[in-house]
């Protein structure tokens, strides 16, 4: 029986990446039969991933079936995978997020967690000697995987051994890091195509302060322009897209990668008081620049108030 | 502050030996300050590898205190974990038991799971090159604990790595591993100190089935008839002991590792039902023979039915 491999409902370049590059190891080195698939489509960074390497799009499944094997990487979150998760033979976990509990398994499995920015640099050091093996396209994707969640080792979640890693992939491709970072950067700043509420939700997770439940949104951009402009069509969306998903308030942080600051919009007094406690801002107008904030994991979910 | 490492609330073998194997890793090769410490009383074979390899006796902690650092060996289920885990700071996690969510971590963390029949072998994998490093009281205390979770590697958790490990310990110490676990297993069969109750529970999981909750009770034995001759007792002892501790039927299988096969103890219909139901056996009396049945972990927990 084929064995799945996926990452989280919200496909971002670290989990369409990662699922192709283990699957490519459980194949041609492990000797296994894998297949890398999606939960959803795969945001523009990630498609542009696949098409600068060559690499198929991986099919979207919507849900496991009973026993069937899987592989999670980039995640350990119930509410980001298959609904029938529990249900399923999952066989390994390879993750970089904090433990959320939820997640249960029939026996003693593989689990790798390790606080490194990205699940690719994970696999790359599990991987050991057989690294070395990895084909150009499983180079370029686990570099792609690596340059994105580090924001090209902006983040504060980059850790010298991501850096050290993805250089030494970029140095065998031949590969400029910088000039490969931006033309990524360009393919995920290009939002046109998306509505409103795609935009709202593209790279978004629930949290929850005492009573009150967040959507805390994540655009990660060099042309923020791009998505400020969009500024009053966006915040009237928020309520409907809060009470479609069952949260109170929608968080929009628009990343400036190359500046190194987030924006986010104050569609309201809630979120003017969460700016103000959670970020120390003094908000005035609709939207707030937080100099600094770049990570939803290591700087904006920790300090969230209300 | 000290970090403290620490296995389950029974602390066998491998949940006394690991946290003070990987101490030593932490404080040695890391350069950290951290403590092993016992959650409760060690059991007869533990304190024999204490005494064997003149290591103290790891201090027994109560609980833990809000945002202690610590390290979980050896189990990730709450129950068997310090009330205030949740409140702790938990650094890393290295088992080997199926995952069964509640646990949680408050940032990103190294988590290590493998399906390896003892915690440190992993611990071994772990060091890498370090390993070598190991004084001949880790070394030993490394070699108790595989031997004790794999039963001198008869037990059906017992994989080929497992067994390297062992053995490669074995012939760095100069010691005869056949020698060296019959003396172990003489010190855990040597149960004469112990009450009934205290018997029913010294290596006791909870596990229900259905509606009906089971205190599952494994005695690992070279001398089953020390522990058979006070079946009456111990049966006797069984009711007062699900009451205390709120389950329906305590199952106590007496694990004769010589002869690899475990005795059940059926004081009433509810136990001859599993007995038929779990493991095909027909019953008279009260008490059955199950061949071949050595882990509670592979054999017991997966085939109970009522």
């Amino acid at each position: 029986m084929t064995t799945l491999v996926f990452g989280h409902k919200s496909p971002d370049t670290d989990s369409t990446g990662s699922p192709i590059l283990w699957a490519w190891y459980l194949n041609e080195i492990q000797g296994g039969n894998a297949e890398a698939v999606l939960l959803g489509e795969p945001n523009t960074e990630a498609a542009f991933m696949l098409e600068k390497w060559d690499l198929p799009k991986p099919r979207i499944i919507e849900d496991v079936a009973d026993d069937q094997p899987c592989v999670i990487v980039d995640t350990n979150n119930p509410a980001e995978l298959p609904a029938n998760i529990n249900g399923a033979d999952v066989q390994a976990i390879i993750d970089h997020h904090k433990l959320v509990g939820g997640l249960e398994t029939k026996g003693p499995i593989d689990i790798t967690v390790r606080p490194l920015a990205c699940t690719a640099t994970i696999m790359v050091d599990l991987m050991g000697d057989d690294a070395a093996k990895m084909p150009d396209w499983a180079k370029g994707a686990a570099l792609t995987c690596i340059l994105s969640d580090t924001l090209e080792f902006r983040s504060p979640t980059t850790t010298d051994h991501d850096r050290t890693v993805a250089e030494k992939l970029a140095a065998d491709l031949g590969i400029s890091i910088s000039d490969y970072a931006s033309d990524m950067f360009a393919a995920k700043s290009d939002v046109s195509a998306f509505s409103d509420a795609e935009l709202l939700r593209m790279d978004s997770k629930e949290y929850g302060v005492g009573d009150t439940k967040f959507r805390v949104s994540v655009l990660e951009t060099t042309a923020p322009d791009m998505v400020l402009n969009r500024k009053d069509s966006l915040m009237a969306s928020m309520s409907d897209v809060a009470a479609e998903d069952g949260v109170d308030q929608v968080l929009l942080f628009v990343v400036d990668i190359l500046n190194e600051e987030a924006t986010l919009l104050v569609p309201n007094d809630l979120v003017k008081t969460v700016a103000e406690k959670s970020f120390g801002a003094s908000v005035s107008g609709d939207a707030v620049v937080l100099p600094g904030i770049m990570s939803r994991k290591k700087q904006i979910i920790p300090n969230l108030a209300v």
